[in-house]
């Protein structure tokens, strides 16, 4: 059986988002065991599971991939739409832009530290659009 | 109900493609809704999702790619199968060996700017071998 | 149909190690076709797929992943667990904490090179929990 729920998130400032509570406010009754796949229509945002307790991991994963994909004009021949539009394509397939999660007894199965991250690499990404689906 | 299908893809040269029309041709009628895996069985290469229409963002991803991973025989052990092997091996765990995407009113439901890139990092990494499963 | 499996690997040490082998023996008889998702609860450690024959590509791993995200103290506000920490939550999102295969004629369909690896980013990470959901 599948069930399938789109949903859109307000805009969010540039960096990494623990969204958790968002995507679980929005998930129908879960089946007792399947997995939802979460997909995020968008190639310059990302979604990840991470720590979800401590803040400072959220502020040092925006300082890495910052150091990874840096954002210097020489770098890049894609630079039209600004000097973060190409870093932000890459750091969107360096962390994927789907998680899938399994279902256990009606809940995510989620490990004890385990978040979901929104990764918003633009400074001004907008709105975006995830696309869950449930599979049981 | 699960579908499957088996792809080979013509051999494409080192570098990042857009294979989207290629995934497509290759489905049968899609059901109005679940989710398409895409599962690429090579360690050498990989699939993602990104940027769809200008072809320069693609170049920018081998360039990027090439520096975060790069070439120089120093860096590695496993070396006789030639210096592109080992960096493509970790690029090819950086992307990913699998795209998962939803499937709605019986189409793969991508966001605008979304396509399906082969990533190929060997420099000549023969045909590619492609499962796609639907599970509805 | 869905069914749920949940194992516990005994702890290894800091590293990439194939655990194909693990995988396959402790999931119940395949279907004819579908996929198999396999889940780590855990924020500091990963699972991607790999070549699964010359032990040098694991060794090779661990060193690029290092120079990657390098283990210094000045890079990271959040290091009190730890100098390996923070460098282990990053290296977690940029390989991921799933995998998922098809299942073809009752087996894993892997290619012929590949193995599961799983990803220890931790000195210490104790044991891993892994959820493994097969969707037919």
């Amino acid at each position: 059986m599948v069930e399938q729920v789109t949903i859109v998130l307000p805009q969010f400032p540039r960096g990494f988002h623990l969204i958790t509570h968002i995507i679980e406010d929005n998930l129908p009754a879960l089946p007792e065991k399947g997995i939802v796949h979460i997909f995020i229509q968008h190639t310059s945002a990302g979604l990840t599971l991470n720590e979800n307790a401590d803040p400072t991991v959220r502020t040092d994963f925006e300082t890495v991939f910052n150091r990874l994909v840096p954002e210097s004009a020489s770098n890049y021949i894609h630079t039209f739409e600004g000097l973060d539009d190409m870093p932000a394509h890459i750091k969107s397939s360096l962390v994927g832009q789907s998680v899938t999660i399994p279902i256990s007894n009606h809940r995510l199965n989620l490990g004890t530290w385990q978040g979901v991250y929104l990764c918003e690499f633009r400074n001004y990404g907008g709105k975006r659009r995830i696309v869950m689906t449930i599979v049981s």
